[in-house]
């Protein structure tokens, strides 16, 4: 391609009033529809936000710093720009578009910045956890499809913080992972192991994402959680996590992430658990159903949704492998 | 504060319809009633625009991934989040919103990424460039105001790439500023200096912005130009360039930056100005008369242009230190 040739209309003298069509018309050039959709709505939204706000020069020059800083904190153990995409309430709103739930099925809830792939598989009953100042805490799950029945083989990567209410991430001294695992369900759709009662914790606040929590007077606290993902073919992946009810922050959760259904109350493992699970009776108990569900109805139902979202938008769309691109006429 | 007890209406089961209105709830803690207003529209797009793509998680971690790479690719003398936004548009928006300019001035344009705090000053008739293969050109300007009185000790910072198309800060090997200095107006509102005659170049291409431009099928060159920046107390900054007539790259500029009013031709010196100032007369000659605008005039310019804009969106605002905040009843 010789750059000079390239055929596009002449820009020259571009205004507040028509920069955005022609930013738009040059980007029509890409050859992927999708890419030039999300392009499109990307460059509108970002000059309306100029436009409403009158964004001024040294407004801009700081969010550009700031955009900088939030890329530069970034290494392999922290993500940064997760972290803002969840306190700006984007991470909870993708994971709702992109996995929609059916009645009856287990919501899906915030991945945070914490999750890795080094995380170690376990046996059914095995320890996620080392910390011995952390409350020892059974926890037993069935895995089920949406018509009840146990779904075994199920991939379950399980990770929690310690009793400080940190990831093992965040300790620049270890030696490998702690408070995180890997294990399948049996037969039964059954997954048990052994892990520690979850804390309340701040979400790292000592970077760009902490300075702008502080900026808006909004506290940086999580309740205490435990989170889950699940992989099985055929299934949409679960992210999801599980709260304990009458968490001090369970209404204030800096990311967004709780949900009804995703509360729990813990118990004791009482004589029953404790004779079967090799724990004593008043062991810390904590007990959910899972329910998947399979990527034929998630991907049926997200069509639809979008569909019937950008519809009411009045925007003509079709789907196209599973998202949405302008239905040209 | 005790973030468990800070009083805000309890936020769970935030979902793809309710999660705008309450982020901005939570956000609305913030005490400046300007960052508020921004942050507000901020999430209202942000969210508007995974809404209307029906974004994928996996085009999400694409983009979160896209701008931390933008970060981490950025140094003291590389600055990607300048470029990105160049090539979105949004520098030559906001500069036309923060920097109106009324008729007869000079107009704005891109302050790209390449402007550097290390220039020194040369003295009048001085050289910017020491590039030997660039072709010498003399540049004669005069500063004026807006009611055309001459401009004097105005402080101008001018900067060009060499003759290759490279800013001194793109050669790893350099050992001080090139083509670029600063300079004050005399009695007479006039400065001139030698460089060198500009070049077409393609801004850098080898990180994230480049690969974006790639995918967009999008050339990354900019027209041959000069930057100036011009700064005096009582007058608005004004960040132009002066860009060369019937250059490849004229109306298909990577960063949108071309006005036809900053559009020069090149001329020769001529007997007059070769006497005056000692070159030969077949030297290339680049003149301009540039207009600078108070800061009052800016100011009232910029209010008015803010209040009409939002009144046609039907934003009822009012201006505040120079920027507007919404007007609450």
């Amino acid at each position: 391609m010789d750059p000079s040739q390239v055929k596009i209309p002449p820009m020259k003298n571009l205004t507040v009033d028509n920069i955005t069509e022609n930013v738009i018309r040059i980007n029509s050039l890409c050859k992927d529809p999708r890419m030039k959709y999300v392009l499109e709505r990307l460059v509108t939204h970002l000059h309306d936000f100029a436009r409403e706000t009158r964004l001024s020069s040294a407004e801009w020059m700081t969010g550009l710093e700031f955009l900088t800083e939030v890329g530069q904190i970034c290494t392999d153990v922290r993500q940064e720009y997760i972290l803002l995409s969840d306190v700006l309430g984007l991470s909870i709103l993708v994971d709702s578009i992109d996995h929609p739930k059916p009645p009856n099925s287990t919501e899906g809830t915030v991945l945070g910045p914490f999750h890795t792939h080094e995380a170690e598989e376990i046996s059914l009953g095995g320890s996620m956890s080392t910390d011995p100042a952390g409350e020892p805490l059974l926890v037993v799950c069935t895995i089920k499809d949406t018509a009840g029945n146990p779904v075994e083989g199920v991939k379950i990567d399980i990770w929690e913080t310690d009793s400080t209410g940190h990831y093992d991430v965040q300790h620049a001294d270890r030696d490998g992972p702690d408070g995180r695992c890997i294990m399948h369900s049996d037969c039964e759709g059954v997954f048990w192991f052994n892990a520690i009662t979850p804390v309340p914790y701040p979400i790292p606040h000592d970077g760009p994402v902490g300075r702008l929590l502080t900026k808006l007077h909004r506290h940086p606290y999580r309740p205490s959680h435990m989170h889950f993902m699940f992989e099985k073919g055929g299934f949409d992946n679960l992210i999801t996590a599980l709260y304990l009810r009458n968490d001090p922050y369970e209404t204030s959760d800096a990311v967004f992430g709780v949900k009804d259904s995703l509360v729990v109350d813990l118990g004791r493992a009482g004589p029953e658990y404790a004779a079967k699970y090799g724990v004593s009776e008043d062991h810390v108990l904590l007990t959910y159903d899972f329910v998947l569900v399979s990527d034929v109805e998630t991907s049926e139902l997200r069509a639809k949704n979008s569909k019937a979202a950008l519809d009411k938008l009045g925007r003509k769309v079709k789907i196209v492998n599973g998202l949405p691109i302008p239905e040209l006429d």
